[in-house]
Parts: structure tokens; C-alpha cells; sequence
């Protein structure tokens, strides 16, 4: 275990970890920017010589020290089935380490995420748990009353970053608080330590550039010539010195990308985001349901829809829950929820895109409005909004340090801002920018005019959250239930944030008659596969006044934080180049 | 509306309804069972040829009503953008009913779900809301104070059954409870009836059918001469009359199957028992997450796994989020969680499996023992057997009512089974019948012994849920630890309900060195396809030891309630034959 002082070295050429951005990619450097960055490197190459001499000292004291006897043999190495702790050391998880721990013996398993000598004699490691808690360990040699070796005390100097170990300690007061740990009132005085599994001696990508902004979000291995770029994109603001990776590096080193401390809070922002979902429904009368995923035919047109062979037929992946939330209010629900995997077959690049994504989904009976289920699912926002304010402060104000974002404004309880497309067609008309002085009341709004109705809105409301109502008929599929006061546009809706949108719904037509001639005026033929079997629905027994809509999960979390992808905002990001891992 | 006399009639020959089995086929009636059978047909018949009678005598009153002048026309007929009740009608939930609402308008949106006339004058009707919630409304024309017809109330006895209705009423106390329904203290009287939504006049299976035990699970539809076979299976102590329908009626009259009384039931105790798996998961730490569907390779060898084109390559579907939690132990979780979908191409056509159920799964380090994840396993699955009869006891009691079933009964605290596997074959061995007298030590048991050794230990030790632990190296995957004390087992288990595996789990091998030796050991390549991205996790960074386990939710919900099959536990039951709905 003494070979770790390669550390901080660059990963092996066959690992495409940050070595490029390390690299020389610097020419030209004339601006502000520039000069921050080259004093960057220079911090950061001062450092690495730095532990280089740390870690070289520690390995000749290491081969001097094995000549003498060690007395602490006991106390350190791999751990075995031997391995034994003191019966009186306390477990006890770093967050809810107090002033009645001091003076105590404590039993920890945690990573080391860092390991280094100060002279031959002591050694500081800091050690992490879940939820970014870390707190400083030292090892020191020959003190009275410790059971710590010279060879022990350079044996833990040279752990390997990022393996697991289990450590027994005594619980201090520093004489100072510990600026580096997130643990500042308390370090631990070693006197056990063991691996329990040990990290690589270099490591695939480091903690500290795993917790980097991602450099880059292209599916395609970026060239060398574009590391300049990448490396514009990541110097912004920072003075780090850490190089940032790309997000094909990050999940080639899933384990070390998901160990950040920016993954861990927006994994924990996520679950409870997705629990606030559910527990909001739940307390509002709707039932959970699991929609299938494997369904017998591609009900929109078969676009974008997975294709699988399925014994001797052939099956698709479900793009939606719609048709099984309805077929639910149908079968006697007053109102249904659903958190599950949707899929979408596109070929799009981008980073708003993924081919697997989890849609929270609900469907409702209408009693007398479909602003009903409008309002549920503004209400249903607005409370995870509000509430992941309280459940998750710092772990907001932690991705925010790594991807800084301006605050998710949000509106005052009765000011919700409901628009109607055409008001908001004309606030982009009247108010944005001069390329969208002509948009139509009856075309859908592109992605740019999205974005830029939502600055608008930012300016004039002062909220990022809002409801586009009564889209135009052209732009809503066959399913939507048409305004009865104005048939040229729907009783369907989009919800937006931060210009962009995160929730499609309306009302849909419960009677099979309108139905059916509303497929007709589509052009589809409503005998067609997957039509058919929608319709016979509503045949099947009266079938109330009903509407819902599906939010994207990894998009609500992505654009609550204004990640720069929502692959960040997923465990497992699918695109059309990677379903690895 | 004034056709609904056919209701009760056989449903016409396309639809593949419960006809055939209301056909002639019972010949030889020799045993109790045929004469019971012979007795229930003959009263069914009565009650069907007293129904249409009365339907008769509604029609002709109706036409001859339909002469003179109807002063309550405003009153009833099909709901329109013009409908309107007393503003001063109460919106009341049935469940919520109570003494403070006699004598007070109230408004209902419900479910028609039977109608009749008790002579010219008066139809008595049945309401349904969500959660079995009935009540009885009655129509009486020319009474004082209420502005209802004779024409109103003809009207109102022909609407068709499991037409959805808006409601105005006062509430009354009946001379007597209605037995009928589920609210028997109040009754309705009504005074505005509007059709919402009709349903046709003929159903393709009534709401009582539906809530028949159903009489058959097999895949293909079944001949004419097996009909028989069917009522046998269908008569089994039955004095309802009612016919049972095939599972494959069920779910080509999907709407009808989920109206039914027992489908909600189970609904709801599926609903909270994955409530129950959640919340108790999350208190003890558990962080959830989503593992992938698509994945790049079949980690299994590829058997029983669906492929699909996915863009220029192939993707295929997960069978277990297994790989997917241990990444998110391996990246800084201790325990995480998750909830969805997993697949199976298997052809198998029986009672207990399905192509895509609903996996309730967790991974946890482990600190000392790895049973410190059995007890785990076992701490929240008992959590939601002794919460679930908390949270849905009518529902558990309405299940039982329709498909009997002997308690499902549980250790006591302190007491509760845990057997080696060893341990369980010694006991099939001595105390199983004749045939599993020689099983070995060294093999995996088959169904059969499983359902032999559930009945032993239900004898022996008056539980239906229990641990087998330690299972033959030879029966579980590379991934399975071995025991070190024992390498001829492994520390893994698997937990049983009636003598029914429910879940499977173990702790896993987290040294990428000894995982290699043993994929090498069970004859694989630890280089190929989805081995080497598997093993390549452990080499990222030093991995703590963990285990885990993946529970199917939808057979939990099967076994816990003794149901005849998997598939009435499912939302939308997926098998090899059949994707719809």
C-alpha cells in the first residue's frame, strides 16, 4: 500500500479521465480570463510538487522505518476476519458528532478521501460519510498513551485516496476549527486504522474534479483541438486550479462522479423532490398506479417510439402513461398519480434530451372546470418548490457553489401567472425581441420563443414559474378536448421554468362520438392500432370529465437548480450514443 | 336512454363476455355442487325475467307519459353547458355523509351502477363513488315539494348501468338501512338527474360479474368444451348466480374489471404497501433513486432478456436494477432504494409470472454481518404486513370476501424464522412427504419443495413468512459472497411467503480480485460484455462490502392476499401472449 504516491498524478493514457484538460492547450493567453487561469495552473502545479516531496519523504521514512520493530502491527493494515476494535468504541456518524462525544473512542467506516504526512512523525488524512460530511484524522507516532507506530503513522500517509476504511479514534477539540473538513469543531486522533477496500493508486478522475462544473456535454469524445474550449468553459470564475472533466470522463468514472458532494445533493434534491410529488397527491385523494411500459402498439404515429420483438409479435416501449391513466379513471378513479420510466426513440443531442427519463404523471375527474387539474398541478409544483426550499438548504447552496444560478423565483401565493397562449404570444410580440414581432395566435411557439416569453415574464412578474393555457388547436394532438366556448384552441396547457417547459396536459375528450371525429379532422383513421383500443375506452362504460398532465422529474430538478444539462439531474442518463453504464 | 331494457341480456356474440359461461352446459347434474348450481341458475333466471318486466312496464309508461306535458323537463335528460343545480346544493363525498346533512341539497357526481322502476311511479337507483361507496336514490313523480315527473322518473329507472351521473338530492333517513349499499343510514331523494357520461346499453361485462372470483387464467381463449370446466371452477360454494368471466374477458373489458369492488380493493392495498415499503426504507436512512431500463448489455448470459434496436446499436431491457444499486453504493450511498419496472422475456404462461412487474429492491453496506440486510429485508416487509391491516382492513376484508383465504399469519416479535437452507431440507427431508425424503444439501429446491417446506414451517411454526439463508454456492450467480467459515454456501437468501419465494438477495463479492476469480470459477469470462463493466465498478475506487435484495411487489400483494393469480395484483398484467390493454 505504499505505492500510492502516484496519486496526483494524471490517469493513464487508456483512461480517459482529465488528462487532456490538464495538458498544454494555453496558447494565446490574452485576456483576464487567460491570466486567472495560468495563475491556476500554477497553484495547482505548486501544490502537486508539493505532495510529490510529501509523499516521497513518506516512503523513505516508510523503507527506514520497516527496520525496526513495530509495536503497532496490530493496529493498522487490511482489515481481516481477525480484525478487532475496541469493545467500547462507539459507532456514531459524523453529522451527529457533539460535545458527549469528546474524549471518547469512536469506531468509523468512511472514505479516506485524502492522505498526507507532516514530517515522519504524523500523518492528517480526511475522512468523508454520506451527505458530505468529512472530518480531519490524524495519526501521530509515539505520542503516550497511543498505540501509533512511525511505520504506522507512514503506512496511513500513503492510503490511497478514495478507498474505504475503518478507523478507531479518539474524538478532539482542534485547536483551531478545520477549514478543509465540513466537520470544524472536532478532528479524530487515530488509533486503528485498517482497509476495508482499497482505491486504485490513481484514480480515473478525482474527487476534486468529479465536484468541478462538467467541462462539456457533447455525446462525441471532443477532439484535442477543442480542449481550449472546454477549458474556457470550465476557467469561468475559477481559481481552483482543478481541471474540469467532461461528462463522458464522468461516466467513465461513474463511482468518483457520483462521490462529489454536487452529485450526492443533487441525487438527495431529486429523491425528495420525486417524495414531495407523491406525498402532495397523496394527501390530495390520488391513488399511485404503475403504467406499463411494454404496450402493444404506438399509439401517437409510432414517431420516436422504441420497437422491440416480443415473442412472435412485437411490442413498443410506452412514451407516455396517458392512455393507462385514463383507461384508470375510467375503471372508478376520482384521481391517479404515477412515477415512472417514459422512453423517447429521438436522435436528439442536446441537453435537454435523453431517451429514458422519469414523467411523474397524474390524471383527474373534472367536477365542474378543467382549471381544476390546472390548479392541481401548479399547487402540486409550487408545494415541491416551496418545500425543497426547507427539506434541502444546503444541498442547494451546494450545487449552486459548483453551478452558480440565479435564485428560482417563484410567485406570490394568489399571483400565480396564468397566461392564455395568445397573451402570450402577443407579450412576445409586444414586449420581445424584434425577430418575434409577428408570431401567430394559432402556431405552436419554438424553444427560442419559449425562452424568451419566460424572460419576459422573469422582468414582469418576477416569477419563473407559470402556466401557458388554451393552446392553439393546430398544436395539440387528437386527444385534447377543444375549448366549447372558442374552438380554435384547447383546454390544454403547458407549465414552464425558467422559459422552459417542464409539464404538458389538458383536458381530454371523454366522449367516444367526439372522438372519433376529432381523429377523423386529424386525419387518422380511428380503426388504426393503438387508436382503436383508446377509443373502445370511453365505449366501454361512461367515462367522466377528466384531464391530468405529466411532468418531467429530471427536467423539474434540472431547471430548479439551472444545471447546464439534465443529464446531471439523472442516476443514469441515457442518449442515443450511451446507455453506459 | 329509453333502451336500456337489454341490459341484463347476454352480451352479443363479438364481444367475448361472460356469455358462454351463462350457456347450456351443464349436463349430468348428479353432484351437490350441479344441483346447488342448477338451484342459483333458476333464481338467477327469476330475477331476470322479474327485471325485464319491469323494464317492459318503464317502456310503456314512458311512451305513454312521453303525451302529456312535462314540467320537470328541465330537471333530468343529458348534461350540457347550460345544466345547472341549486347553487345552494352541497358538495359531499358519500364516505363523508353524516347526521348533518339530513335534510340538506346535496350534489353527486357518480356512478350509476343499477336502476329500476318499483311501478310507474317510482325509480329507485344505486350511486357509486370511488372506495365501494354506494347509496340509494329514489325518484318519486308529484310529490309535493319536489319537481319531479312522471316522465322524470321513467327517465331516470332506463338509465344505463355504469352511466356516469350528476346528482341533486335531499338527503333522507330510510324507514329501514339499505342493505344494498355500503351507506345504508342515508338514502337520496332526488331532484335533478343529468346523464354525464352514458354507457352503452349493453356492458361486456356487468360490474357483478366483475366482481366474481375470475374462472380462468390461461392465456389462450378457451374452447366451448371447456365452459364446464369453467363453471366448476366458478361454482365452488358460490350461491350468487352470477357467472364468473375469464381472465381474458377481464381484460378486454378493462373499464368493467377496475369498477369492480375487489379490483379497488387491491388497488388500494397495492398502493399502500409500496407506500409502506417507501416510507419505511426512508426512515431508516434509505435514499432513493432510479436505476435504467435500457442497458447496453445482458448482464445475465442473456437468457430471458428482450432486445431492441437502439439507433445504429442494441439495447436491452433490465432485469434487475441489481448492477444499478451497487453503482450507488460503490458512489457514496449507504443505503439506497428504488421502486419500478423490470422484465423478464420468459414464455412462461402460468398463474405466478408476468413479462414486466413492479420490483421493490434495496442495497445497503454492510457494516459487521451481512444480516444486518436480512433483517432489513425482513424489518420492512413485516413493517407492511402488520401496517397494511392498519391502513386497508375493509379492503382486505372485501378481497377475502370475493377470494377466500386463510390469514396470512406472522411471527411474533422475537420469533421469527430464519432457517439455513440446509436447516429447511432436513426438515423436507424429515418431515416432507415421501417424495423429497433424499433431497441434497447441495442443490437448489425446486417449487414444489418450496411449497412442501412452507406448509412445514406453517404447521411447525404458525408463519407464513420466513428466511432460508445460506444458500448452496452452486445455486446463485458469480456475484453471491461466499460464506468464509463455509465456502460450500453463500450469504445469500431468499424469503418466502406461503411457501412462495417473494424476494432474493445476498451479500455481493465487493473485491474486484476475488470477483474475478469466482466469474472465472463459474465459467465466465470476467472480460466479456456486461461482466467487464461490472467488475470495472469495484476497480473504479475502494467499495465498501454491501448486499441487498429485490422484492416483486406484485407477487406480495398476490401471496399476501392468497389470490388465485399474479395477474389480479397487477395494474395491467403483461405476459407472453397478451400486451393489452
Amino acid at each position: 500500500m505504499a505505492d500510492s504516491a502516484a496519486n496526483q498524478a494524471p490517469p493513464p493514457a487508456e483512461s480517459p479521465a482529465e488528462a487532456p484538460a490538464v495538458g498544454d492547450g494555453e496558447q494565446g493567453g490574452i485576456s483576464k480570463k487567460a491570466a486567472k487561469k495560468a495563475e491556476a495552473k500554477a497553484k495547482k502545479e505548486a501544490e502537486k510538487a508539493r505532495r510529490a516531496a510529501e509523499r516521497a519523504a513518506a516512503a523513505a521514512a516508510s523503507s527506514s522505518a520497516a527496520q525496526t520493530e513495530d509495536l503497532a502491527k496490530d493496529n493498522y493494515g487490511q482489515e481481516t476476519a481477525e480484525t478487532k476494535l475496541s469493545p467500547d468504541a462507539i459507532e456514531v456518524s459524523l453529522k451527529n458528532l457533539g460535545e458527549e462525544h469528546v474524549g471518547k473512542t469512536i469506531e468509523l467506516r468512511a472514505w479516506l478521501q485524502n492522505a498526507r504526512m507532516q514530517g515522519a512523525k504524523m500523518a492528517f488524512v480526511e475522512l468523508r460519510e454520506e451527505g458530505n460530511w468529512s472530518i480531519q484524522g490524524l495519526a501521530v507516532a509515539n505520542q503516550e498513551g497511543t498505540p501509533v507506530s512511525r511505520q504506522m503513522v507512514k503506512w496511513i500517509g500513503a492510503i490511497n485516496p478514495e478507498s474505504f476504511v475503518v478507523v478507531e479514534a479518539k474524538v478532539q477539540k482542534p485547536f483551531e476549527p478545520i477549514k478543509s473538513c465540513t466537520v470544524t469543531n472536532y478532528e479524530l486522533h487515530i488509533t486503528k486504522c485498517y482497509i476495508h477496500a482499497a482505491a486504485p493508486t490513481v484514480l480515473g478522475m478525482t474527487l476534486a474534479a468529479a465536484n468541478r462544473p462538467v467541462a462539456n456535454f457533447s455525446d462525441e469524445e471532443a477532439p484535442v483541438d477543442q480542449e481550449v474550449e472546454k477549458l474556457n468553459i470550465n476557467s469561468t470564475g475559477d481559481t481552483t486550479g482543478i481541471p474540469a472533466a467532461t461528462m463522458l470522463t464522468h461516466l467513465d468514472n461513474i463511482v468518483m462522479h457520483k462521490r462529489s458532494a454536487v452529485q450526492q445533493a443533487i441525487a438527495d434534491i431529486r429523491a425528495e423532490m420525486k417524495d414531495l410529488y407523491r406525498s402532495y397527491l397523496r394527501s390530495q385523494g390520488f391513488k399511485e398506479f404503475e403504467p406499463p411500459c411494454l404496450i402493444a402498439a404506438a399509439s401517437e404515429g409510432g414517431a420516436n417510439v422504441f420497437r422491440l420483438p416480443y415473442f412472435e409479435k412485437a411490442a413498443f416501449l410506452a412514451q407516455s402513461p396517458q392512455f393507462y391513466k385514463q383507461i384508470e379513471i375510467a375503471g372508478g378513479r376520482k384521481r391517479v398519480f404515477s412515477v415512472g420510466p417514459v422512453f423517447r426513440a429521438e436522435n436528439s443531442n442536446t441537453p435537454r434530451h435523453m431517451t429514458e427519463f422519469t414523467g411523474l404523471d397524474m390524471e383527474m375527474e373534472i367536477k365542474k372546470d378543467y382549471r381544476e387539474v390546472v390548479y392541481m398541478l401548479e399547487g402540486v409544483l409550487l408545494h415541491m418548490f416551496r418545500q425543497i426550499k426547507e427539506r434541502c438548504p444546503n444541498e442547494i447552496a451546494l450545487v449552486r457553489s459548483v453551478y452558480p444560478a440565479e435564485e428560482f423565483l417563484l410567485p406570490e401565493p394568489g399571483k400565480e401567472v396564468r397566461l392564455t397562449f395568445a397573451e402570450g404570444q402577443k407579450l412576445l410580440r409586444e414586449e420581445g425581441p424584434e425577430e418575434f414581432r409577428n408570431v401567430s395566435d394559432d402556431e405552436d411557439m419554438s424553444t427560442p420563443q419559449e425562452k424568451a416569453l419566460g424572460a419576459i415574464i422573469r422582468k414582469k412578474f418576477h416569477t419563473d414559474f407559470y402556466v401557458l393555457d388554451k393552446f392553439p388547436e393546430g398544436a395539440r394532438p387528437f386527444y385534447a378536448k377543444e375549448d366549447p366556448a372558442n374552438r380554435k384552441v384547447t383546454n390544454a396547457y403547458d407549465l414552464f421554468m425558467r422559459g422552459q417547459e417542464i409539464c404538458s396536459g389538458g383536458q381530454r375528450i371523454n366522449d367516444p362520438v367526439e372522438l372519433e371525429a376529432r381523429i377523423r379532422t386529424k386525419g387518422i383513421d380511428p380503426a388504426s392500432p393503438g387508436i382503436k383500443e383508446y377509443v373502445d375506452i370511453f365505449k366501454q362504460a361512461g367515462v367522466p370529465a377528466h384531464g391530468g398532465g405529466g411532468i418531467g422529474l429530471d427536467r423539474v430538478v434540472a431547471w430548479y437548480l439551472n444545471l447546464p444539462s439534465v443529464h446531471l439531474a439523472a442516476f443514469f442518463p441515457r442518449t442515443p450514443k450511451r446507455l453506459l453504464p
